[in-house]
């Protein structure tokens, strides 16, 4: 953690800034080890150039604060307390020197930036999401082994969502069994498990419910797993019953353009390549206006986070990036089909962390 | 869901504001009972003075919205598209006189309003935060009675948690008893459910692991359930095998605290009186430093919503107003109690929603 405090206080004495103040809990776990929701409440790590950094967090939460191994201060303020002026006494006490700080522009919002300009005053305010971008898209070995994990987790909760298929057995039915096999083991979702069956698999964020799995449904599984603060993130789809032709040439079209895409992942290819990759054997196929979304999403302490592995990206990939694979075709009626996969750009190529296997799988 | 956009147009009208800007998930849901998740893709309503409101959303998420019974246009975008452009001409082709856009500063991060003023040159802005605060914290008919199931789901869970303790069995599982439950009948929690034992309890954000439950320990169950988008939020705290004479004093403080602050709510009495009486009374058993944050939270869309129940709101209660009523003295090495129930504002005095026993339960 200590090394990623330091890359930041030589960014800010490269860039002549004298402050960073970072509020998103996702970058305080990566430069602290602590995980807090502090809902409307502040919480915030304050990065100088020369001198060590502080945490301000709600009173009731310096324990586990201090528990979380952050070697530094911890500031608490009470829920009667004024935190920005804590903040800002905190902050002189330290240096009366604060002409530019940087900011989550993408993260903090317009209430807490107007409480930090009249707190800190005649101060200018710079963005730090892209150095933040760049420093967190780059997974270390340790954090590649927590994603490894959290994959594996992935893969495992499939394998039980699918054995659990039967006839009759409702969407929230199946999710109840995954969820608990996961809780099971110590290890929490990365976000809702999300189980659609028949219809309802051709909309690409539908909510789980009721419905009855029955003969000729594909059943389509988005799932993800939290493995020591990293998230996994998968989507399998599987036959339950015999299917049609064109469900059939539907889910062998979106397992090409997964496959494909993944061969495509090395050094130097950019976002957009891999885009267009999977929406070529999509649209070739005749389904390009069914498949209504990017490709995949960057992926690691966040769900979603740095790069959006869309047709207009042009970032090139570098060694230490994971990102999702996650081609669908959803035409309503006929079916939906998402078949989705965790990659990390290695030095010559990829390497895929989920591994369930993607064979057209047809439960009888 | 009309007559809420309608309260915010003649607002509009009063203040002079040409168009009102809305992203936070929950205020959509509000005025137009879609629900969704964008993460970072863009998801608002735009509320004019006399013209016919639009959502803006992603392509793929046109279809429920319609599905909500949302009336008005909804406007889609894609992954490669600049959705503030398209923002922007729907915007410029229904009005080209917008001067003033209020928005929720609250909510809305840096980045977005820095694409709001360029997208839409020379306007100003003002916050709308107040006045959503305002129209949502009354909350109508319609609303008290899927709180009041919201609420009645939550008995149930603290019922399954309760009857699940037994010697040996972790935190963990007992989440996962609970969780399967609630999910079983078709609904989901509003928050991650907590069950915390014996000194782990003492830590009012702690998280639940694998600590096996021991005679002797005291087992705090904070959790919710989401009805029809309206959250509950309940904590009991019960004992398992015999607990001392100071535990038991620390557990009857708390209940009193409960109990006395609950039936001081009526119209006309402020926030921070009932915050003061929670206090006292815990006080002067010579806990006060051990209750350490405020007493309760405003409850509805949000799990966490205006007003907030702290020793300095001077807000006076108004009926239809909803909130957690939640002191907690958490003494390390001693015991940690939290009793949180949620209460309604009447025209007389207050309706408590959640109705599980407060009476100190010691399982044997």
């Amino acid at each position: 953690m200590k090394k990623r405090i330091e890359k930041v206080q030589s960014y800010l004495k490269d860039q002549h800034i004298d402050l960073a103040f970072i509020t998103n809990p996702d970058n305080v776990f990566y430069f602290s080890g602590f995980r807090s929701n502090p809902h409307e409440r502040l919480l915030g790590i304050a990065i100088f150039q020369d001198m060590d950094p502080f945490i301000i967090c709600p009173k009731m939460e310096i324990p586990d604060a201090k528990a979380s191994g952050w070697p530094f201060d911890v500031i608490g303020h009470g829920d009667t307390d004024q935190p920005w002026n804590i903040l800002a006494n905190e902050i002189q006490s330290r240096t009366k020197n604060i002409s530019t700080i940087a900011i989550e522009k993408e993260h903090l919002t317009v209430d807490r930036y107007e409480s930090l300009q009249s707190c800190i005053q005649d101060a200018s305010f710079v963005s730090i999401d892209e150095q933040m971008n760049q420093l967190r898209v780059i997974k270390d070995a340790d954090e590649l082994e927590k994603l490894r994990q959290a994959a594996a987790l992935a893969d495992y909760a499939i394998d039980v969502g699918v054995k659990a298929i039967k006839e009759g057995i409702t969407e929230l039915e199946i999710v109840q069994i995954i969820e608990s096999a996961i809780k099971e083991k110590g290890y929490s979702m990365s976000f809702e498990t999300t189980v659609l069956s028949g219809p309802k698999a051709a909309s690409p964020h539908g909510t789980p419910g009721n419905r009855k799995i029955q003969k000729g449904d594909f059943v389509l599984f988005d799932l993800g797993v939290i493995y020591e603060g990293y998230c996994s993130d998968i989507t399998r789809t599987v036959a339950f019953g015999e299917i049609t032709e064109e469900q059939r040439k539907i889910y062998e079209t979106v397992k090409r353009s997964n496959e494909q895409s993944i061969k495509a992942v090395k050094p130097g290819v950019r976002c957009m390549d891999l885009d267009r990759i999977s929406r070529d054997i999509i649209s070739q196929e005749g389904y390009g206006e069914y498949y209504t979304h990017r490709l995949g999403h960057g992926l690691g302490i966040s769900i979603h986070e740095f790069p959006s592995v869309t047709g207009t990206n042009e970032l090139e990939l570098k060694p230490g990036m994971v990102f999702t694979i996650e081609p669908g075709i959803y035409k309503t009626g006929v079916a939906g089909v998402r078949i989705e996969d965790d990659v990390v750009v290695t030095e010559n190529g990829v390497e895929v962390l989920t591994k369930y296997p993607k064979e057209l799988i047809i439960l009888q």
